[in-house]
């Protein structure tokens, strides 16, 4: 676990090093100017910037939450798969009639809708994963959509096995809800990933950052010139890494730290589903989320 | 992408740049003047720009949060528009019996849900469609609500197919909350499309935003003209950039770089249905979004 | 357009147009006596109005955000009455088999739906609506909550349909699950309509605001008579115009330009449910909303 | 009205008189003894001041915030009880075959479930009603939650009339849904009801509160004694005043001004309902809510 | 509840109380050499300090409403728990036909309900509890996810009792949804146990409140020794204190004062069903939570 807290605090820095950099050499040339005297003259009242940083600290603020939101909205999604796969299999078990086959069918339906948990990963991180690609070439099929493809498959089944059973009306729909329900987080899994957040805004919240950087060195006392250099960095530094804190929440499927633990929730829902189907225990749950562990 | 980040910025300094211009001249005069002792004696002093621009960022932070949910609410209906066109026809898939006219209906009900998901956008955006107009002359139906139209004739096909294939009624109940839930996306599209913004409030952040643009030059210190002017304009352009961002959220359907990918939404949608109903692939996906390609 | 935007906002300028004259006037007086010495030495600091600025931005901030969602919500909701509208006749076409008095019963419903709308608004707005007078007359029958008497008409005519017509119990649940929406939309709007805004609340800021007015003056310098009485004229007003505005969008049921456009949403309906049963389409859709038409 | 009004706030000054009081001796003795030059020297920058009160505004809004919604949805969840109590009757009006013992079951319903309404309001309350007593005294029946003990009686009644009907299962289902969201009302109003705000939460905003009332009177200027003393009472008084806002707002059930009128709501319902059920008009609906009429 | 409340407010400081020496020694090392002229020249302007507190205090704010979302979401959700345990029961009362069996399956799934609760808290909270050992054994079965099990023995039993009584589909697929919303009420709570909250987010707050530390004592005068440190203790304090009150409700499942209070909530349950179930009332309920008593 702390390792894991070394590596997320330790690649974060990485992201932002260039402009710890660029930031701090612009302070050091503003600060360096300042004290031999080039713009002595030149002063930008710091009210100026505690405006502006007031403005800046309400958007980033703002939107940090909204972040947040679709981060925990992301998470949330993958809660109500995890909800539907285990709910799926359980009416399974409680709608099919007792006999030889019905083993079999909760077992089919288990082992798909795991591999649908991890083609769904594999769809949203855009990295191939090797159950998917084996499952879809023992069923003879694929698709540019595979998690559809899986659900129509489901379906498809579902209808089969209605008429074999003759299963009551009632039954199907109940079951029918739940692939909609499957539908529905998988559209929202979508929605997240191809989202943009408006460019409009986030463009504008860099520049303000920037004007930030620009004026607030003119605004600082002229006596000290390593406390200034020292002022002059770390406070816009502070504004750039709340804003790429947002960035790195607003986008929770993209194999990051922040990412949700898809590759470990699929491997819950496998281990779930398999004891419920009385399955043998998966053995290794796929490849793992590599930053974030739960 | 590239291409597509640098028109969205140009677009939006287009849209302000007669606000810069008008406030760039007016920084000039009040700073000229003042250079030149016209108003010398005359000053505000600079807690008051504060205040108000406290006042005003507070405002413009909660109004761009309700401008960014309108259009994530806009990008939400539509993520559950894919979601239930999948779920129509996966419904179809699992409820209709097996027969020689199965999949002629679903061929049918893909191409209609496809060409609602056009009639929607053509009527959100108020530009026509071909496909849709080519569909509704095949049908020789139209209406002033043509996705409305479009709705009742899937309604008036399920009843149909319910006779003829004796559909349980429980089924028809499930495809009609289907076309309920379409229904209700279609509503609130419209709803969002028509409802304006409260206009006391936003003429409200707009008087402040040039009652600040009006006293701030006055509230700086007079030692540097240069500067003076620099300030003078861009804070308070900052602050209509921040105001007009908000605008363009706010209003999602109106064909500008920041609306809803609508036609391209209807595209992925016109492409997963067609597999499902294993029609050949879609040619072109309709017009593309003018901007924003997802 | 043009017109009702001024309109609206010389509306809103009558709103406030004593608070204004009053500040007006103690503005003088304060920086009258300023200026002659009555009070030189009698000053607050302005740091203290800033202070109490802060809070009260706060505050009103929030309130107006609480005010835009009330505002928001009803809107909502009446967009629900119409996709539930559309809903309940397509449902109605869908579920009712194909014979003579099928055509009957959905223009029955059709117009009963529309006079409800009008019943609802006729309720929320408590002005009387010539199109639900006429229809109760004609059904002989009222009491002082005529929109649930329409739903209970609604309920007692599909009972003896689904008789009449041996319909299926799930059809009939379904249809009833509509009327339970909309029961829940009428709800919903007579809690807005009633719920009076947190008495405590709103008196707190009102008396916040005239704590800023008061004590604002004797922060400012002394130097411009004219200047200090424009300054403590416009800040204090600029807060009472938001808290107004909140005031304005809280109660949106209420005959004011911010109003849901409820006749106009009721027309549309009207319209919508006429084509839909195909009846004549009606010839002026009631009294329009006196200012707001989308 | 305006009787009310003036009760409200004459109740909400009560509420804080004690507070009031012991700000203002803090105010005169710190006055005082800088005006006599005791703690001449001892002065805290005002600057701090400001910055507590920003922290404390930003804390105390969003609390306030936080007050609202517990307030609002207490209001919300009682309008769905208005709301499923009317949909219930609405049901069984329209699910049950038209003999002669229909109108006397839906008269049972509609009395037990105004009876429902105001037991659920003792039972928050906690202060006994008679109409509560006198029905589980001709019912002969009692619990330690009466609410759900009624809700069982609708239920084992329900399974009754199920069973001499012969009433088709969709139905008997619809019914049961709207008992579950009866129950779910229910369980929300316990929760508000039960659920504390986090301790230490308030408790660190109360610390607050008094560690900016002791530092504040120092950082003001030592001219005039009666405004630094006026300042140092009212100020504080402020923050506390939104404060206790809050804590009024955040527990809407107990007897006090700004609670959710849950007599009135309960009168409503069961004049509703016997206007439904053809009942006699109820005289008098019970006691009326001591503060808020609406 | 005296008690408890000072219980409550000790643990927090016990929390707290290595930051507050920390803070203290390093106040008293920074306000004793200021005031001995090591620093004499080295002083960050107060301003500094203000513009990073108004930051600090925003995201705090923001940080603080999130983890109460996540508190009383966690609330919400057990509030769910307790509503839909009841309904459980209820439609089994309602739904099973009158014979000799019933009263014995409605014990029968009440006791295991009341398990089910008190396994979901174990599960969370990682503290074994006797009862759900007890049940288990004596079912003969185990898990490592012990409620997924005890909801999958309610279905396999469902199933059974239908096919004994010949239940009615519609009942069955009713007693389903309840299953499904007790399956979404245990993901929901696993979702926000095991959802570390984004750690680039706390750790920067973090940041910043050290660097706020840091600077915050050479903004002040230099004039009272006390009181500097006085001030430069309590001012980081606060903040501390304010971001470990986020940290302990953001994490509702942990034991803590201000958890969710799941044991007096599984005892409420376990009585309510057992009244409904006419079972002997429970006689202890369970271990109690330790500090949070509603």
């Amino acid at each position: 676990m702390l390792l894991n807290k070394q590596i997320s605090i330790i690649y974060f820095l990485k992201l932002i090093k260039w402009d710890i950099l660029a930031i701090f050499l612009y302070a050091c040339l503003a600060g360096t100017m300042d004290y031999f005297s080039f713009f002595k003259d030149l002063s930008i009242p710091f009210s100026i910037s505690a405006m502006i940083g007031t403005l800046l600290s309400l958007l980033l603020a703002f939107r940090t939450a909204q972040s947040y939101e679709r981060w925990w909205e992301a998470r949330t999604v993958w809660g109500a798969i995890v909800n539907d796969s285990r709910t799926l299999i359980r009416q399974l078990i409680q709608f099919l009639p007792e006999d030889d086959s019905k083993a079999g069918i909760v077992k089919e339906f288990s082992v798909r809708q795991s591999v649908w948990c991890y083609a769904l990963t594999e769809a949203l991180r855009k990295c191939p994963s090797e159950k998917v690609e084996q499952y879809l070439k023992g069923e003879n099929k694929d698709s540019d959509n595979r998690p559809n493809l899986l659900l129509t498959l489901h379906a498809e089944r579902l209808s089969q096995i209605s008429r074999d059973y003759q299963l009551n009306a009632n039954k199907q729909v109940q079951l029918d809800s739940t692939l909609q329900r499957l539908t529905d987080a998988m559209g929202k899994c979508e929605r997240i990933k191809n989202t943009v957040f408006p460019r409009a805004y986030s463009v504008l919240i860099h520049f303000l950052i920037y004007v930030l950087t620009t004026i607030f060195p003119f605004g600082l006392d002229d006596q000290h010139w390593g406390i200034e250099i020292c002022l002059a960095t770390i406070v816009p530094v502070l504004f750039i890494a709340i804003e790429r804190t947002a960035i790195l929440m607003q986008d929770p499927f993209e194999n990051k730290p922040t990412d949700t633990p898809m590759n470990a929730l699929s491997a819950t829902i496998e281990r779930n589903l398999s004891e419920m189907a009385s399955l043998p225990k998966p053995e290794h749950p796929g490849q793992p989320d590599t930053f974030y562990l739960m």
